[in-house]
């Protein structure tokens, strides 16, 4: 199915016009590392790379057409179904210093009907400098007990995956 | 008013026995900074600042004896009131590394019956490193307009004047 | 003096040819509300405004053309004026949600030879949402005595004048 | 060896008197979670974890005895030795809401002559809420080429192994 035309799926969002949006679209973000990000070593201060994961979460799908607000609680909106991470990892191989430009490939996959992760390379001048793993579950909001995967997020999984 | 004795505020959660507190031992608080709260200038990144100064609010009020979930929200418990900050202000006089210890001091002060502020002192060694500042509005919850402080919230601010 | 061509100023990495920027191309900034700046009362975390304030300072002027590198200090660079924050404040005026769309609106003032300010407007749905404000002094970086601002960050002010 | 008699390691700033630590004194720590560390989810954000596991290594080295000072960079000190963090990973297994009382075990190990690792327990009420892992290893800082670990620091994972 393309991401273009998800019949009957109205959480997607996506201009009816224009060219077929490409996996790489959505799972290919840019971002730059800010002087916040560091720390006295002068370098990007570990935890600020799962912070910068979750963003790339969330702008992926917002690029794929998924409006944040379906997926995300906020004031008088609590979506049926909350996705807490219910694990991280991330490995660190170079030192990334304020003002690096750097280009985040996302791998996202689901697991089963109940759970996906997302996996994560930035890449700052051609090489790796850090891999991220985010490993999500759902659940019903109300009971907290495990449930399935809302229907645009499996668009976004399904859309995303290599051979799609 | 003692705040030992708060008579028909059942908010507040304090021990019946024991030496009667005293306001510093609510208003002036301890912390270091860690290395996460630096960049690479090397020292203390200046919004970390504000981030203190919540996390001062939030420990004063626990040590008066305002139960945290009778004030801020939480997923199924949603005072009525809620006390969002509409203005903030901080100087920054002296830099700050990891490891410094600092105290901190604390002035609530009632603005009127729906306002108050915070007024924060950070010392180090004996000197004024930065000072802070937060206001704050009382709104009710469901409508989000302007409403009465919560009375735990009067307790602790009257319990805090200089003249108390 | 256009920024398009700055003499003598080789801070400053625009390249040669293209259509001549005009300010808003660098004081005119966007960014999204993600799902980590809010906190359980459903919106932005109040500090994390100042965060935000940060990041579209360096953002405008890498946009401008001032190199990071020349302005913040990173592993074996330590440029020769640093340019600590003194003083920050901000306005909360309306919730923000994550999702939100913002316009950031930046305006820098030149405040004397060794330093300057700026104040940052946050609008969501044409509306002002936030407002910010930092002032930052020059520094010698060994010495820590106050100095002139750095040719660079001079130019990138007087573009930025509304008269310009 | 013991902690409280560590000969020839001047990095150790411990009283010299006074009943001897045990290991508990610097490996079980305390927090409470802060209405900052919070999302709209109105739970603790999955990467306030790992910011949390950095500030519990940065105090237990300091209850034990090792000034941050000779581990930690900071303006006009850099120590011999980076220790950067290499991997980490975390799993979440009940959420966590403002107000909440934490207790933390920290595990050090030290994997060889160059590396630790820390994994790290969160309990509340009894029951583990979340665990962390963090991966360091000791780089020249000059070359950033694999060196030893500091003798201050190998002393610390020596008292903390669970057989010291």
């Amino acid at each position: 199915m393309s991401p273009a035309d998800p019949p009957g799926h109205d959480a997607l969002h996506r201009p009816p016009n224009g060219p077929s949006p490409t996996p790489a679209d959505w799972l290919l973000l840019c971002r730059t590392v800010r002087f916040g990000d560091t720390d006295a070593a002068g370098v990007m201060h570990f935890h600020q790379l799962l912070r910068w994961c979750h963003v790339a979460y969330e702008e992926s799908l917002e690029r794929f057409g998924v409006a944040c607000g379906t997926i995300f609680p906020g004031p008088g909106r609590t979506p049926a179904v909350a996705l807490p991470i219910v694990h991280v990892s991330a490995d660190f191989l170079r030192p990334l210093v304020c003002g690096d430009p750097l280009a985040i490939e996302l791998r996202p996959q689901q697991r089963d009907g109940g759970s996906f992760e997302i996996r994560y390379r930035f890449l700052h001048d051609g090489q790796e400098a850090a891999t991220g793993l985010t490993r999500h579950v759902a659940i019903d909001a109300a009971s907290r007990r495990r449930t399935d995967l809302p229907g645009s997020l499996v668009l976004w999984l399904e859309a995303s995956r290599p051979d799609a």
